[in-house]
């Protein structure tokens, strides 16, 4: 099977354009009162990112045998969740950004307490959303209450928040950051969910579901191992950020740890890995074995 | 009837120690990793606070002829909430409270990022307890999905949160601030809720949902009002904030707006609406009427 970056990058943005869609649905239109915390939600959400996690959700529903249609409430509310996280991080009192993705954060456009509001108020209205899913034709209520907790616990005080948490406390003295654990937290935990509560939502079998896991562990970790080759060596105009902010800011990366060569080698063996995990699949994983190849070639 | 103010302090002093053991159960023990965030959750909720929102889940469901137990994680995830929504309320960017109930508030304790972290926490957390009251022995899942919806609703963009981004914004040139539009989302929809869900929860009736919903709504405003008032006349030392910083820091208020005695009479006008609220109860209302009769003697 030959692996072509350019056709999957397409087959990756027709499904981008879905997603856009779908959130454009559920958070454009005029917006409701007060205005301004819905424009800041909707800034927060609709500024180009690569819809990866809503994505996941779709492929989870997918491979076990279920259509989009079926989880796109919950694909959405995950996206809101990954766009709150990303606004409270670029906050003053944490990572202090003020550009994402080539544009002025939300703190920097609609003030910092309309910012943590509006992270608030798209962490709140996900699990609303995750909720709506229940409405849904043949999805059960026990699955909807399962993914609602199953998401929470991913993005919770021991998930992403810890992983934060981890992120800003940063190096101590006598207690080196491990880089894999924070990561597995902060980034890690919200892939796993997103694959895992597309495929509980249809109903996938516990084997099943067992290696949707372990893929979205490994392609946690490569996808981190190939964000931290970009800083070093990517194309600002495509990454959205200068290029070596992680080397300013002093940060500890796989490239600061390993060297780039070194990353660029636990990258690809993490994507062994993934396809590893993917094993007792047959051409229903082919999008997943895919994805996995393309980080190692991904250029934002 | 005749109303004792003092012996029904004592009855909301126990239904208050009921809910902090609860709390206690969830949030205390030594911290789960990372340490320093599951303190901060804790330090938020376990203040010394009222527990009133949990207490009207108790009262929701006692209404409907349901034990307390049935609700339990319910009726602590909306006061987990409560925490959260006090703790990014008093953040620098916000109303940059140093104390809260006597004692410095969380950013003070435990820095400004962990402070926006443990509510963001606080909030995941309050979702997964929701899911979790799926557990329990006779409760309908989708019972409980109405719930989490309710939930998200009320203290949502266009609930909660909403009232605080019209608190913040105050008055604009041409556009006075309509206090009880701001104050029905900032705190009135969470009272609403907080009473339905444990009613929903024990299944009452339509008819009986409506009456708790126009109660609530009376009672919110009661509770606001008398709020403006202690910031006028109340004790300091029972109040845990200095009296007078209403004025001090310009708010409208009702005083402000109606005079002392003015806003007394509102007072008074709306715990009468609250008893005419409960009328198609018998004697299950009784707690209900007492709680307000009970607010305008409150003295914190």
């Amino acid at each position: 099977m030959s692996f072509n970056p350019d056709v999957f990058g397409s087959e990756l943005r027709k499904r981008k354009e879905y997603i856009d869609n779908c959130l454009e649905k559920y958070l454009g239109g005029p917006p409701a009162n007060p205005p301004v915390i819905h424009q800041a939600m909707y800034y927060a959400v609709m500024n180009g990112g690569k819809r990866l996690r809503p994505i996941l959700v779709l492929e989870g529903t997918a491979i076990a045998g279920g259509r989009a249609e079926r989880v796109l409430p919950t694909a959405c509310a995950i996206e809101m969740i990954h766009s709150y996280s990303l606004v409270h991080d670029d906050l003053p009192a944490m990572d202090d950004d003020d550009f994402r993705r080539g544009k002025p954060t939300c703190h920097r456009v609609f003030g910092e307490a309309n910012a943590i509001l509006a992270g608030d108020a798209l962490l709140t209205a996900a699990f609303e959303l995750m909720a709506d899913n229940a409405e849904i034709d043949g999805v059960e209520l026990r699955d909807v209450i399962r993914v609602i907790r199953e998401v929470a616990q991913a993005v919770g005080s021991k998930g992403m928040i810890g992983g934060q948490v981890m992120d800003l406390a940063g190096e101590e003295p006598g207690k080196p950051l491990d880089l894999s654990v924070m990561h597995g937290l902060k980034t890690g935990e919200l892939f796993k969910a997103s694959l895992r509560v597309g495929a509980i939502l249809s109903q996938l079998s516990n084997d099943g579901l067992e290696a949707l896991t372990q893929f979205a562990c490994h392609f946690g970790l490569a996808f981190q191992i190939t964000d931290d080759i970009l800083d070093v060596c990517g194309d600002q105009s495509l990454i959205g950020k200068p290029v070596g902010s992680d080397a300013k800011n002093v940060r500890t990366t796989y490239t600061s740890l390993y060297g780039l060569e070194g990353a660029k080698t636990k990258a690809q063996q993490s994507v062994e890995a993934c396809l590893d995990s993917l094993s007792i699949f047959a051409a229903e994983a082919n999008f997943l074995r895919d994805l996995a190849r393309f980080t190692l070639c991904r250029t934002s």
